[in-house]
């Protein structure tokens, strides 16, 4: 509350002094502040003074929705869909564009805040990380969606969400794609949740690489039924998945067991259906028992469709498209009603808040047939367009936030990992020792638009800084070598394709020159808080009935173990 | 109501014979029935019966409502916005992506009905004409955006929905842009209008080419004194504008006098706003006025706005976008807020149809620095991808449509010709010697979604028809000499920025087929109806006070004037 952010010495050298003379800090619960990115330091020195004012009414706020709740923070119920941009779900004159509707998720938005700037990282397992670390994904070495069997995955070191709530008080649970990597100490069970079900990969192995999908000719390049291989040498070249462990369930810090699943099967989509459906009634059913319990609940249901390829899904079509994607999209937003429902069943909707948003932009690959498509912003998963990194994002807490209000402020994700510790009054259990990127907008949600906290964005594809955002501004970086005053910079309202740079002389020339101090100081920050290495170990560790076939497997794994 | 629609002989030998057995006709209020295109006599063998059901239905329907408004029939206010295309008006989730709100057209959305599959011509004039006349721009030879002095215009054989409503008692009254001609013939006041005020050219000649935009180097290709021209021979390439006709006023058949503009002066944005404002503030006397009537009325405004580029049109931006165009969409969504809450403070909304939509796509020229911009469908005015054929359109009534409703039913522009007719009690004067594109979708309108009578559109560029739309398909026509089964079809669910044709297994090889057969029969109907030419003649024929500079452009014009 009363000790000052102080920026590291080079920092202070490449910026006026004046910046730096009586900065104060964003109230925090303990003495240390929370660390963060150069540029917060700017805004702070600019908007520090009102933000303590609003601070210090916002907690008088929920520490009056605590008492009025039993002295309980909320309950919080998590969930992320998987590969879906802006504009494809709960916007109902966008759905008409693609022949569905997403009718739930709709309502969730009548009731809620539509956050309508919510940047993303550019792939599933960056923004799962990010969300759950409150750290761009870069600094956690965890820069790639997983998706073979690698034998790495997020480090014990790092502090999740669930961590920091268990801390609070909460009981946590975890359903659904995790996808933060395939050891031991990365699973949900080590990483701060009670209890969890989850498959340990993404759905490429379960909803592209299954026997139906072979039947249906959707993977006749991977089936070897499926094409003469007399110039094969390599017989191990086109993966097989069905070694790889699909869905596990255990609690903290104990074993796991692989479930519904027998050695010598084969994997169809009517397994992963039902897995997906499992996670749904696992959710529903978790909810019964947690409501019952005397803790505020952390509840993450993180569905892995609406990813699905084969016809078989689909027995009547339920939508104009009928596409896999878009009928699965629909069918997942009826879930999400069950979900809603049981939570007004058990009487806990009011104090329960729900976020419900997409992980990042389609994947581009999987459009057309799929009857998934881009719209509004180009480009998609993995990339650090706006198609790639915007996502729909919908929060509901009808005590605190206001219902049916739209911020166009723009929102980080991993602003929710520091935002629903101030929420769960956690915030104390937030580790100083390490830079947080997330910004606590709890200001943004309950007092509406214009009370953001955040202006800039910084856009990775894997490792590599890609492109950096201000305010309506997108810099896109050049290539290594390249002046980066010659880079093209877009204006996401008048552009938000990002395919007509700004004209340098409208717009000043000299316009690139402050996106390349921003990014001395990103960079420079990093020589104070260097960016980690992912955690390295034997696959599978921990999970106790390992099918034959997988034991060969992470025995072949064993022998390439990395130090 | 008996006698049964004949399909022409050619058409006959095409498809079975089993579809023209007592093929039965939508009920028309006189013997003859509306001559439509040959794919309309497809879908009325399959749903004839049905429709003529809801049809007697709908006319008691509508006969209530009349009887309850003393025997009239509802007002019509008819607003029709230049350059918008689809997602830039009235779709707050839209808005937000380019920095602008236009709070008043999203609450008429809300209290009306929003058309969410508008197909409109791909440009100005060829859509204000279908509008006009129920006929497909092609049908009157009025195929291209009017941009210069050019001494045509639509021909006084062409029925326009201000002749069929006057016939039916309607007063008529036109404010704003017209642009189907600057022949005498061709003018609102000719077209059947009993009062109009309309700039006789389109907004190049003052938005874009006036001293204002000279001065800031919006024009500096243009401007003389931006130049230096010691190798230009020919001093009159670049148009002068200045001698060209701005804006004129008169009567049914009267005679017009240019306003506002003297022998000599010279246009700037000034003249350009003070215009606008006055066909707006015309549209709110004349309501004033008409409401005092006996006789129900037609009002038309058709605003040159959000045509903008000159930063002196803001004196402090009300948008975050900031652009002249994105600031213009701002204002004129405000200027419709004044004619709504005229309707209201007259005591005439209830019994009074306001349409508000857009002409077509935006002009892809224009966008970037004016704050416009392509966004979900490819493409822009002038292209017959669904970004230059696809616009946001709203129907207000609310004694007889539905708050709130969306309907994704398909419409085209020459829709609203024949179903306002009907709309009005006038279907008798819709004309049955020619070929009517619009077909009667009041039904629609009332009983909403899936009660729409349409499933295709042909769609032209200018003369040469382009692509062919059934149901969620579309069929871009391949270039003469090529064979149409390799002509690429698009999936608009799956695809909607028609980028990726279908997959010819996926969908069935020979999908083309059917679509060939369409072009068939629709080109077949043009033996028995053809294309028409637009008029020609001097130009400005009827305005009484030409200026000198405009009397020395007419005696040009004369000496080229075709027969």
């Amino acid at each position: 509350m009363t000790k000052e952010a102080q920026p590291p010495k080079w920092l202070k050298a490449t910026i006026p002094m004046i910046f730096w003379l009586s900065v104060p800090t964003i109230s925090q619960a303990q003495e240390e502040p929370i660390i963060h990115d150069a540029e917060q330091m700017i805004l702070l020195q600019q908007h520090g003074e009102r933000w303590a004012e609003e601070d210090e009414e916002i907690s008088a706020f929920l520490a009056e929705i605590r008492e009025a709740n039993g002295g309980k923070p909320p309950n919080i119920v998590n969930i992320l869909l998987d590969d879906l941009g802006f504009g494809e779900i709960g916007m109902p004159d966008l759905d008409v564009i693609r022949g569905y509707s997403t009718p739930n998720i709709s309502q969730l938005a009548d009731e809620g805040l539509s956050l309508m700037r919510m940047y993303t990282e550019a792939s599933c397992t960056p923004t799962r990380v990010a969300m759950m670390t409150g750290r761009m994904a870069v600094r956690t070495g965890t820069t790639e969606a997983k998706a073979v069997v690698a034998g790495d995955g997020l480090s014990a070191w790092e502090v999740t969400l669930a961590e920091v709530l268990s801390e609070a008080g909460y009981e946590t649970v975890h359903m659904g794609k995790w996808h933060l990597g395939d050891i031991e100490e990365a699973f949900a069970t080590n990483q701060g949740f009670d209890y969890a079900e989850f498959p340990i990969h993404q759905q490429g192995q379960m909803a592209i690489m299954n026997e139906t999908a072979e039947i249906e000719g959707m993977t006749m390049g991977q089936s070897p039924k499926l094409r003469a291989d007399t110039l094969e040498l390599d017989k191990t070249f086109r993966t097989n998945p069905h070694a790889m462990v699909y869905g596990v369930v255990g609690s903290k810090n104990g074993p796991l067991r692989e479930v519904n699943f027998e050695a010598g099967e084969v994997f169809t989509q009517d397994h992963y259906n039902r897995m997906e459906e499992g996670y749904k009634n696992g959710t529903l059913r978790e909810l019964e028992r947690l409501s019952q319990g005397d803790k505020p609940f952390f509840l993450q249901w993180w569905p892995q469709l609406p990813i699905s390829f084969t016809r078989s899904d689909i027995v009547e079509a339920q939508t104009m498209n009928g596409g896999p994607m878009a009928e699965a999209t629909h069918r997942v937003d009826g879930w999400i009603g069950e979900v809603l429902d049981k939570l007004d069943e058990l009487g806990i909707a009011d104090n329960t808040l729900v976020i419900v948003m997409g992980d990042n932009g389609p994947f581009m690959q999987y459009v057309d047939k799929s009857g998934q498509s881009d719209r509004i912003y180009r480009g998609g998963k993995t990339d650090h367009l706006e198609g790639g990194v915007r996502t729909n994002a919908y929060i509901r807490w009808p005590v605190a936030i206001e219902a049916g209000a739209r911020v166009q402020d723009m929102i980080h994700v991993t602003d929710l990992f520091t935002t629903l510790a101030r929420v769960a009054d956690a915030e104390e259990f937030i580790p100083r020792d390490r830079l947080i990127d997330g910004l606590d907008q709890t200001p943004m949600m309950i007092k509406g638009e214009t009370y953001g906290r955040r202006d800039y964005a910084f856009i990775y594809e894997g490792p590599v800084l890609k492109s950096i955002v201000k305010q309506q501004y997108k810099f896109h970086l050049p290539p290594p070598g390249s002046n980066p005053i010659a880079a093209p910079i877009f204006d996401l309202y008048k552009n938000p394709r990002e395919d007509r740079p700004v004209d340098a002389i409208y717009y000043g020339v000299g316009f690139g020159i402050p996106f390349v101090d921003m990014m001395k100081r990103h960079l420079g920050m990093k020589m104070q808080y260097p960016d980690r290495e992912q955690a390295h170990d034997v696959p599978y560790g921990g999970i106790e009935n390992l099918r034959p076939e997988t034991q060969a497997l992470v025995a072949r794994m064993s022998a390439m173990k990395p130090k």
